[in-house]
């Protein structure tokens, strides 16, 4: 079904809702004939619903909470395939894996689609100050830096944040290291990465603008281990690129410190990295197939890759372990919801959204936005899901209050404002896909995340459970509703909305 | 003074208590002269100390707890030398530090004494799982293994315990890695250390005898970092000796799991570690001078060495620094205690006590142990004093109960049972010095000993205050008793007794 012709009875509908200044019942909007399921003869709501929907769902949910099985799928991912750094041999082999997984677990159709990008490389990576303070520190280079090219030694200039940066004279760090130690807050909802991840992802260009041989920062992340925390960085075009790394919390402190004292302090830097030639990896697709509407889809996932230091349980093990579970326990059920629910393991995410840019350019060049019911990307963790969010315009949101008071008794709460959609789902969400956000606690996401620390231990099975009932009867009802939230015009999210985890 | 010469009145006095069943007042056993010093005219108690004694006592607490200074003094250790391996650079720098800053502390004398070990070196350290796992595993060498001499590649077989490694049968391990899987256990006075340290110490000669060709242990702490913990290891006389390395926790849960998935799993090593040649490194020792028995000591110190991971601020920074606090605020007292405090940065602890061995056996020599008031070490973190213990006969029990007293109003309970010596005076302590402990509390102690976690961020200024209180007190009092506790027969202690923390 084109999405030109999908629309254009929803947007008559949509133009009533304005006009009446009011929500129009969903189920007005969408034509009676998609109401003829399995709980025909049920009255549906104004969620569009009925009540055997509504006991599936919460069946769902208790199902979940009894035991999902995420966990095995997180510890399998984890544990046979360890870290899975895009472009690498254990990428490919997570997509063996994530195949097979789809399978054993039931999905309906599996499938992969092609993820190309150009593939980062870490070698080894040691610094240390030399001089009478001689000592090691202890770094990561960050996700598509340059390398010294042997050792690099340099006197350190320390800045608190990325505007003394940009504020220093230009040429006065002329073969010096730039040292940009901003300390992350810790929330809940996480909103202390935004403005240190931004150091991260700028700081190189910014340092090598005002003569910078290379910019250390500290380690965007919220713990005290001697662990750094990588990530990806990226270069300004036309200005000179320079090695970048983060110190750990404790060594970013101990070097503050000796900068502190007053003396010059030096640091040699010796990191191996670059950017190599091109890969083609996959995203990897099992659907449950819808049983009415079977090309209109409810999409919920994770990512597939992570970062090489840790086994990425956290980031995202988690995510796709989630989100397999609930669409298994979806398949489980006596027959299958009327959209097909589409469970997506992202190619590549960490250094730059690409399985999911993949994914939103292939369905734009197919049409097929439009049949996007909703998207959901779970990508913050192992922590429990404590709200529902929704990106749709309002005659869906009966739908997600719907899901909402399913998901009460678990500890989530429908909130109508905020939030947004996980990375993966965001550039498909750009282009008008409604998008659904169930947040998580994240108060210690950051104190693992991009560390060798991101490791199977931090993850809770019970917490795991929660989630997959939360993403199962979201998603399930997405899928069963008569209302049509893909037809709905939505208004692309702000910029700023996503608290993008990569 | 000889030991002989001053043991026999109070040996006398000793018997009498014995004879009598009782506590003597601590006052009849000395020499009356020695009560004649600036609380002249008042009268002594039981614990042979007047009420300007215990108004000192509790002022020295009182300032302590307002702010020791010992902060400044880990900060200024883990900073500017940073880990200080025994035989090291950093050794040698670590020396002058402590030589220098016991003189910017006003300490009377200050003067170094050899210490002779031969010098173990880590070089690169490196493992991974490989075949259809493939993936990097985190480990470090133990102290005082030998290296792998080029990558080592055999499979896996894991036990439990050192038990069931022991009741393998012989041959049984032929070209195979032993891996021992034994989880520490929490406690407060860190109890769990003992049986999980043995096998650190004695499982590479016990895999060996099965004819192993190399030993990985889970590594010796309570915390869930993927930071393997160092420590030192044995090798049994007659035994082929081969690598030992632990795994972080993360990881000893990584490779069980693979190991239990049935297939043969196989890991390669490659580690660069060995024994060198002697070095002599020194004890670092600060006096304030007593009054009136000068060559009667009561010391109190730390270990200035540290594994070369972290930055050895809990193990044992914090020690030496409690330690020279200590005895700073002492030497800022109107007038000094009637006896020498000692306090000593011993050397080389982590490799088995060489400081404390050198230190007793040249008291020895000289027949010194006699001198010795009190000995106690600071070697088990920076957490809070929480009991007062001590070895020392029933007769001096009047003033460690005094010292209790002053020590209440902060958190100290004084235990009549129980404890041990810490690790560097154990030596002297058995060949008879009398002992004291602080017990701390080491929760967490564990979570970051030995690995590269151990930095300034896990000292809590606060708590280093009041165990320089504890420190303080119990040195003043006891070096301002007219109670003689270096001259009663003490009973060295059991050889289980000390946790020891190296």
């Amino acid at each position: 079904m084109s999405r030109t012709f999908r629309r254009l009875p929803l947007a008559l509908a949509f133009a009533a809702v304005l006009a009446a200044g009011l929500p129009v019942a969903a189920s007005d909007a969408v034509a009676p004939a998609s109401a003829v399921n399995a709980t025909a003869g049920s009255a549906v709501d104004a969620a569009g619903l009925d009540a055997a929907a509504l006991a599936a769902a919460a069946q769902l949910r208790d199902t979940a909470m009894a035991g999902s099985g995420a966990f095995a799928v997180v510890e399998s991912l984890t544990t046979e395939v360890g870290p899975r750094l895009a472009g690498t041999e254990a990428d490919a082999r997570a997509v063996a894996w994530a195949e097979a997984k789809f399978r054993e677990l039931g999905f309906d159709e599996v499938y992969l689609e092609p993820v190309t990008f150009n593939v980062w490389w870490r070698g080894h990576e040691r610094a240390a100050v030399v001089g009478a303070f001689a000592q090691p520190l202890v770094l990561t280079a960050l996700g598509g830096s340059i390398g010294t090219d042997g050792p690099l030694q340099a006197e350190v200039v320390a800045f608190p944040s990325l505007e003394a940066l940009q504020a220093a004279p230009e040429g006065s760090l002329a073969g010096k290291i730039a040292f940009v130690n901003y300390r992350m807050e810790r929330f809940r909802d996480g909103h202390g990465y935004s403005p240190a991840s931004r150091i991260r992802g700028a700081g190189a260009s910014e340092a090598a603008k005002k003569g910078a041989v290379a910019l250390l920062i500290r380690s965007v992340g919220t713990d005290r281990d001697r662990l750094p925390h990588t990530g990806v960085m990226r270069y300004a075009d036309g200005v000179a690129r320079i090695p970048a790394a983060a110190l750990s919390n404790p060594d970013a402190d101990q070097l503050q410190r000796l900068v502190d004292r007053g003396a010059p302090v030096r640091v040699e830097l010796d990191i191996a990295a670059e950017t190599r030639g091109e890969y083609t990896s996959h995203n990897v697709i099992g659907e449950i197939r819808g049983r009415e509407l079977p090309d209109e889809v409810v999409v919920i996932g994770g990512h597939l890759d992570s970062w090489d230091l840790g086994t990425g349980a956290i980031d995202d093990a988690s995510g796709v372990g989630i989100t397999m579970a609930a669409g298994r326990l979806i398949g489980q059920l006596p027959q299958r919801p009327r959209r097909t629910v589409r469970v997506i393991a992202f190619a590549n995410e960490e250094s730059g959204l690409f399985g999911g840019k993949a994914y939103a350019a292939a369905r734009a060049a197919e049409d097929r936005i439009g049949d996007h019911q909703l998207v959901a990307e779970s990508d913050f963790g192992a922590g429990r899901v404590y709200a529902l969010r929704g990106g749709t315009e309002p005659a869906a949101r009966p739908v997600l209050e719907r899901i909402g008071a399913v998901l009460a008794p678990i500890g989530v709460a429908y909130e109508s404002e905020g939030g947004g959609p996980g990375p993966d789902v965001s550039p498909i969400a750009a282009l008008g896909a409604p998008w659904g956000q169930l947040a998580q606690d994240g108060t210690d996401y950051f104190d693992w995340h991009h560390t060798a620390n991101d490791t199977l231990d931090k993850v809770e099975p019970a917490a795991l459970d929660q989630q997959v009932a939360a993403y199962a009867v979201m998603a399930f009802l997405a899928a069963e509703t008569t209302v049509d939230f893909g037809t709905i015009p939505v208004t692309p999210p702000a910029p700023s909305a996503p608290v993008k985890a990569n």
